[in-house]
């Protein structure tokens, strides 16, 4: 996606507490403080605008979710959408996934969604796709035991190195769709970016996978 | 593929026992009476009118193929193939492939392909797809320690099935291309089918998946 700077970002963000997790690392190990309850936490890494996780967190009030996104100028628009809707089982982070271990403890999270997440198509990035063996650690070390990542992409390429990368980490493949928007599954919640290039006819691809106890 | 009955199959097949084996059951785990030879064995399952496994076998002289089929109306098509070619290493065996325990010991294969196998669309039917894990357990008990299956198909349900079933059985996905001819993979010798539907628009899917030490 193409960023445009926002400079008054940051002060924005800081200036709703309520709903951007301010200092998120003094709630490692004890999120039930956010949240006021213990309800599963379930995180989308690369929230973008947020439709997604907003979506979500409307049509589950039982599960909490956290939109975590990297680029403020784009979770400032995520932000808008969590003030209108005003949903107390939502929050956003505007952190690095990289630094995730910092904010979580293990058994933290229940369940990582990845969503249209960057491809970078150049073998010598590989390193930075979120499917990457070093981010699959991350996830794994702020998961509950058995973990499941929900994955999405139009990316061919990424699905693929994704596919293998998920199964030399020793996960085992829970469901596979090659072509989602034509399957059976049920109750897609679409993001924008998704509705916007499966309506050009690209297909969407899927799948659920599980980290296994070792 | 339309089956049209050929009575004469029967003995055609027996008339040829330099190409087509004869009680296979007799050189379990001694394949190198067969060849005269111990290079390694790589036996396709379903082999068809035999175009794949024969080129195979010219492009790879140093490997030793078996072609595998069922049926003994196609197989004959792909006896007329070898009687014209004449290939040192390759023989057809028309058994089916739920005996195969039978006819070859652990280790004796060296590696398994299967291409364009029947997707058995009918989830009551799923028993019968050749990546269903009882399947998958006969080949481990014929194939070398680690060895492989090289798997493809335009079938993009049997591909979903087979992706999933290799990684609950704990096999490691090696390869895997979901548009083959429009890939970077290079030595692809297409089978009859594949030929006719790619050439229809139709993706061909492909993987490589192996067997872990247990």
């Amino acid at each position: 996606m193409r960023l445009r700077n926002k400079p008054w970002a940051k002060d924005r963000l800081e200036s709703y507490p309520q709903y951007v997790v301010a200092k998120p690392e003094s709630y490692k190990g004890n999120w039930t403080e956010v949240f006021g309850n213990d309800q599963p936490i379930h995180i989308e890494i690369g929230t973008g605008k947020g439709r997604f996780i907003t979506e979500m967190a409307k049509a589950n009030p039982h599960i909490n979710y956290i939109g975590i996104e990297v680029y403020k100028s784009v979770i400032v628009i995520a932000l808008d959408r969590l003030i209108e809707e005003d949903l107390p089982n939502l929050r956003l982070m505007n952190v690095n996934a990289v630094e995730l271990q910092n904010y979580f403890a293990k058994g933290d999270v229940d369940q990582v969604y990845l969503n249209f997440s960057d491809p970078w198509p150049k073998t010598r990035h590989e390193k930075r796709r979120l499917t990457y063996k070093t981010f699959l650690s991350i996830y794994e070390n702020i998961l509950v035991d058995n973990g499941e990542i929900h994955f999405k992409t139009d990316n061919q390429g990424l699905f693929e190195f994704s596919l293998r990368s998920f199964s030399e980490y020793g996960m085992l493949l829970k469901y596979v769709s090659l072509d989602l928007h034509n399957s059976s599954y049920e109750g897609n919640i679409m993001t924008e970016y998704e509705e916007k290039f499966s309506s050009k006819g690209f297909r969407i691809y899927r799948c659920e996978v599980q980290f296994q106890k070792k």
